[in-house]
């Protein structure tokens, strides 16, 4: 499986100290709003990126294909340079390694959601009546205490946050080729767990055994009385940043999945920063130890989500303003993109190119804005996500010339 | 290996006299002066080349792939519509393609530096002190003389340049897996040759034979007394233009690098120019004879490693001064542009994509001026090299239609 657009025979630099700084805006991508013609992020003020810009190669990221709309998974690893197709792993991995699970190769995960079940055992209320963390912790905390694992496997459940929660099986001979049996709807009973391939049969055995425990131990809760499981995963673990790339790298991140995807591709995670502020002071605390570092900004998805086409702009700007301290460390590439679009009008991930800056002593500069605009017009074209890094190693002179 | 991004069961249009002529300006591609914001090509005087886009498709070539830096090999292959990744041909092939050597499938082949070495057997200078073409070919005429090729095995030694000559072994069984013998900095003893992979081993062993030989060959040379090896390679023909394209080709360049380059996809190599002038009127003698003109000018490369901003402007204005004579051919396709860029600012060869313009009268036209800026915005967008081809044969209306 080749992960990256990098020919085997294509030879690292040794080289010390060229730093690159990857800023994630999540949902960066936007539409035009209808009565001024400019996007989210063309309508944010955002000073410190305009100013970057015209110092960068700019260009347009197509995550994962042509009209796919990412999930936060792959688009991550392609920004990360791991083809995001062949590379797909499950949700419930992203969300093990997420919770900070140590996940071993073999070891099947799942996301699991807390929810209600009427008496016959029709689903009403797919996230249990959307409980707080502390409410959703102890619900979970009371399934740990009683479950019975089955014969020489180890289970782990961890909450997660809210009605969701991660399941992890570990032991020999898993498999973890299962359908989900989360509804996706209320009114319908839970589907049982189903195994798609006959390695997993066993695994499916395993885990329906778990869940009917689990509705056995919360029989008498009145809202959070079932679990309902969904992207079953197997871990296999990925060839590292340092392995690929010959970089030392950490992330920043203040949710688990984001974490959690860096942690795949061995990055290491280090401090849990609680705000834009604290994820700035977290990569300035670090700078100086690694090669490579991973930062990521939420609230534009989130409120591009919300379709808040304001708020999304404020969000941008938000972290415009944290820029400078950003800059100041000096990096050899800067990097300021997004996972994917979170158009506030589409109030949904989607398929639209992402704005991409990358700053550097070698870009070729070709405007002063930091938008979809400027972008498309850049020297960079559309790259496919899993180019980026190519791009960035290239940036930092890091990368040896390719044939004689 | 496919070579083509065409599709195998795309026809080739049986015509006859539509001509296509490649022009290359070896490193065209730069970067912007601090200065002025434009870069060599931008602040060159192009009055010619400026005419010529405005009625072309513009575009900028991605020669091997993003952030990737080509050497000259793959950034002519990728020109030339070969896949320069899967590919890969060592440079020793390429240099004996250059210095006119008729490779045969098996040969091997390796580049050679005269080098000094001295009484402990460490190397003190790479190039010998880079002797004149006189002296480097009196010292290769010496070795030839009197060196005794292994069993079985024919050996070719010709002197290529100063402290350089190219070897070539031909035989049953021999293999290119070979680590180079050149230690890349004086200090270091030369590496003994070293097979990586068993099939190589035998080979191995001759090819250090003979560079003992050549230390007791030139034991009482003072400077050039030991030949450093790198860049074996092992030859095997590639798919010919004229099967490929049903295109009469003909190669005219100066050095014999793209010569060879040209050879090894079975142009014809007639004629060495000794001057861009020349190079004219090389082409101006072939007109008419073939179907497919690749013209080469290094100019631009070598003063963009030497950081000369302004004298790579100058030789771009001097191919300029060149052009309406190539135009006054009157070719039905004609294309300018560079095997990769290679920015003064950046005194090495560079991944950043290279402004090309194919002139036709099936051209869409978007701008008067021929630079990074014009082609980044121009029709074509941003192309892999290895698609060119597709687009000149197109612009010839060379292709059948695909599918009905």
């Amino acid at each position: 499986m080749t992960h990256t657009s990098l020919p085997d025979d294509l030879t690292l630099r040794d080289v010390d100290g060229e730093t690159i700084i990857l800023v994630v805006l999540d949902g960066l991508g936007g539409l035009p709003h209808p009565d001024t013609g400019r996007t989210e992020l063309e309508s944010a003020s955002t000073p410190n990126l305009d100013a970057l810009a015209a110092r960068s190669s700019l260009g347009m990221i197509m995550p994962v294909g042509e009209g796919i709309t990412p999930g936060s998974g792959p688009g991550h690893l392609s920004l990360f340079g791991y083809d995001p197709v062949n590379s797909m792993i499950g949700r419930g991995v992203l969300s093990a390694l997420g919770v900070g699970i140590d996940l071993r190769p073999g070891d099947v995960a799942a996301r699991l959601n807390l929810a209600t079940i009427d008496g016959q055992g029709v689903v009403t209320d797919r996230r249990a009546g959307r409980p707080s963390d502390e409410d959703g912790r102890k619900i979970v905390d009371k399934v740990r205490a009683s479950i019975r694992p089955p014969d020489g496997v180890e289970v782990t459940l961890i909450h997660e946050k809210e009605h969701r929660a991660v399941l992890v099986l570990r032991g020999d001979g898993l498999g973890a080729e299962l359908a989900d049996t989360d509804p996706q709807r209320t009114g319908l009973r839970p589907v049982p767990v189903t195994a798609t391939d006959p390695a997993s049969a066993a695994t499916a055995e395993m885990i329906q055994g778990l869940l009917d425990q689990v509705g056995e131990i919360l029989a008498e809760e009145p809202r959070a009385n079932a679990f309902l499981a969904r992207g079953f995963a197997q871990f296999s673990p990925y060839p590292s940043f340092q392995e690929r790339y010959g970089l030392g790298a950490v992330a920043v991140a203040k949710y688990p999945m984001y974490r959690g995807v860096a942690s795949l591709v061995g990055m290491t995670v280090d401090g849990v920063p609680g705000s834009n502020e604290e994820t700035v002071a977290v990569l300035e605390e670090h700078y100086g130890a690694y090669d490579f570092y991973f930062v990521h900004f939420k609230d534009p998805d989130s409120l591009g989500h919300d379709g808040d086409f304001d708020g999304k702009a404020e969000a941008i700007a938000a972290v415009d303003v944290l820029l400078p301290r950003i800059t100041a460390l000096n990096p050899e590439v800067l990097i300021v993109t997004g996972d994917h679009s979170t158009p506030a009008l589409f109030r949904e991930h989607s398929w639209h190119h992402v704005p991409t800056l990358i700053a550097s002593d070698w870009a070729r500069p070709s405007a002063a804005e930091f938008g979809e605009t400027a972008c498309r017009g850049g020297d960079l074209g559309v790259i496919p996500g899993k180019d980026l890094m190519s791009l960035a190693l290239a940036h930092a002179v890091r990368l040896e010339k390719y044939g004689a």
